[in-house]
């Protein structure tokens, strides 16, 4: 049963899905009509209610990713076979300790914090304290703060941490950071970036081949969506077709 | 240091990296020559060492995922891309509950334990007792079995467990549990399946359709390998064009 | 020197791109300004010229490519992928008699005419008299037209021509044109046909492989641009996935 | 009727194919038997043979792309999909006039040559005599030289043609040839090169930035076949993921 402060997943269809905190008194406005959230407390999960205009939703409970994405107006789930295949080549799980750098919006901080709960840390790395404090708000918005260490400090002057598990840079100039991580990465630990252009790329190869990292590759990964239905399954014409390159290397 | 019965990484470059257990008096043969595992121990990891031949090669620490590699001499990185979108398509985390349908090798059963640890639980079915005793073993090999149910049923049958975060499906007819699915998640889980063919999408997303399913998506991934060295990048002219679909949908 | 009547390319960047006719007196609107057509006359392919407010744009001579735009304002340059891979697996070239199956826009049958000209011949069926009249004019507009026959006629209920090198269909229901297609054939010709979903494909290569046709292969193909700058080179995100899939057989 | 000298297309299933010149008293071996070309003389195309081990085959005529084919024993129809979009973007057509930088096999020279016929003419240089005899060869047997010229020369030192439709490029180094293809360009003529690295894409467009080009465009296109079956249609694993990328550009 829902009660206050909940948070609720309101989904009408693919589209029109929206992840929000059941307050007293408050309104949501949508294109398909209002919602008074007072009328949701009481209502189980999986109730069809509608809106002032006579639209049914589904009032539905969110899921990990659901929460995750209030983080950002951004659709974060075009990032989402990014993020999770860094965690996969990270060898990241319940329990690991992990340097990021790059806060951002604290979209991946979550993500790896959800994974590495209840022993491991996540600590992040940002320059930019506004960002940083946002991305705080937003984790503790979904309890996962304390897994999480929040660093103003800039990754590319060092990294305070040892013998962690995996350093995970979000950042443009991750070649200033690859002897750093060598550094605080314990033997068998796995340094990845994720990085939008090809020279970028170019430049923390060859910065990683420098160093004794083995098991160095650059992957791109893509993400098609399919339209199925009864007689007439095709897959989507619209994609987004690059998001960023994943570079992965190992401390032998 | 390296004792009897480590797991190490031996190491000579992309296409020759073997995970293996260090054992008394064995020997370990490759196309670069023969390595006595009794002058592995004692070394530290990271360590440059050669073959009776003379190539070198590096002693890592193996990851988790250098670890689940020795369950199958098919280069299940290939999966990855699949295995890590599932992990994050079901929201599993830490202390996640997960039922799995076909274990197989136990690839994707050892993939999920490392993250729901260590509260978390995977009730993996297969009907093939043979194949579910070596995912067994392995699993046990890399100590993840407390976390890990096998149940040697046929799950179009029946899931015997409750409110669970997630079921997976890799058996090449998950329209048959998508009823029993239904029933056995909790509000907010998600149903994943797994499959080779667009008839089989087609014909699952038909059955998901008839129950109050909500977010019901089809995804392919691509997985692109870049050779990366100055002056000279582009991507790899190999690929695997296909591993399989995934169908995720969400109970409300 | 640019005269009346001839065909200029108004070019301000890659997204502002127009292909016009050069008429007396007459205006053209674009959003960066507007551009008396008299002002063109006596020009230089090549030269530089300005809107009325000032905006820079180039006057080229528009190549037969940018011609074929003109038949829809849809951007037919993603559809190029196809019907270049189409005219090379029907073994088209100069000379080829061609049936094709679905006028539309006669932005294929313009594409091919201008392949097989002089001696080749392309005949052209669709039952929407509407529609064929347009790509008529388009095709005249761009003096194609003695290449061309129109056939207002429905291609299922047969094809009249005979020793025809390629049958190339565009239509929702290629597997009722395949006998037909198969007695137009010459020895060695190519049945090809371009489908939206996966469930055409299906059912017309079920019905190809009934008769003795070879070499039935299924295509789908993908194009990705890239933005190119020094230091900051990466692959373009927006792309459209999904065209259609090209079926090809072969009479032997 | 088959005669002697015939070309012939002896077809068993999807990848053994053999496009070959019947000669009296000769044999050809194939993993599924040996064929005594005698016996295809008098037999009509289409015709089911066996060999001597009673295989059964087709008997067919080869298309143009079949002949292409014989070029060369790599597998060309992986390039097709850039040949033929190369052809498209480069507005080539019957008639047009095309100088090709890098001879090569002449796979693309004959390409060329098969849609500029009968009036257009395909200018092609190479500083390798050796090869360019063998392309010189493979283009008479398939009856295209009188629509080639063969040029011993080195196109990076300039281009002797005016005024020509398309300047087309297969050479390490065609930033070199940015400038003089400029001026052999007729008005509204196209650039196009072929490329394997990123790192040379962008030193091209770099060049041709730096002349009045415009609508400078790079792309990479790729192919996947399908399996296609009652019930089991799906995508095939194998693909050739990168052969090379395409820049065009236009003189205005």
């Amino acid at each position: 049963m829902i009660e206050e402060d909940d948070w609720v997943l309101i989904y009408f269809d693919r589209r029109r899905r929206y992840t929000i905190k059941v307050k007293k008194s408050k309104i949501f406005h949508t294109d398909k009509g209002v919602i008074y959230l007072d009328s949701l407390i009481g209502k189980n999960y999986g109730s069809r209610l509608s809106t002032n205009i006579g639209c049914n939703f589904v009032l539905a409970k969110p899921s990990f990713l659901d929460l995750l994405e209030t983080f950002s107006r951004r659709t974060q789930i075009i990032y989402l076979k990014d993020a999770s295949l860094i965690i996969a080549l990270a060898s990241i799980g319940s329990g690991s300790i992990v340097v990021e750098g790059g806060t951002g919006s604290g979209f991946l901080t979550a993500f790896l914090a959800n994974f590495v709960k209840p022993e491991g840390r996540v600590y992040t790395y940002d320059t930019n304290r506004y960002f940083q404090k946002i991305a705080e708000k937003n984790i503790a918005s979904i309890n996962l703060s304390k897994y999480v260490f929040f660093k103003n400090k800039d990754i590319t002057k060092g990294i305070d941490e040892e013998d962690v598990d995996a350093v995970i840079l979000d950042i443009p100039n991750p070649w200033d950071v690859v002897k750093h991580a060598y550094n605080a990465l314990k033997n068998g630990g796995v340094f990845i970036c994720f990085l939008p252009t090809i020279n970028q790329i170019e430049k923390t190869v060859i910065e990683l081949e420098n160093l004794p990292f083995i098991d160095i590759n650059t992957y791109e990964t893509f993400l098609r969506y399919y339209k199925v239905s009864r007689g007439a399954t095709r897959p989507m014409a619209p994609m987004i077709a690059h998001t960023g390159f994943i570079i992965s290397a190992k401390k032998p």
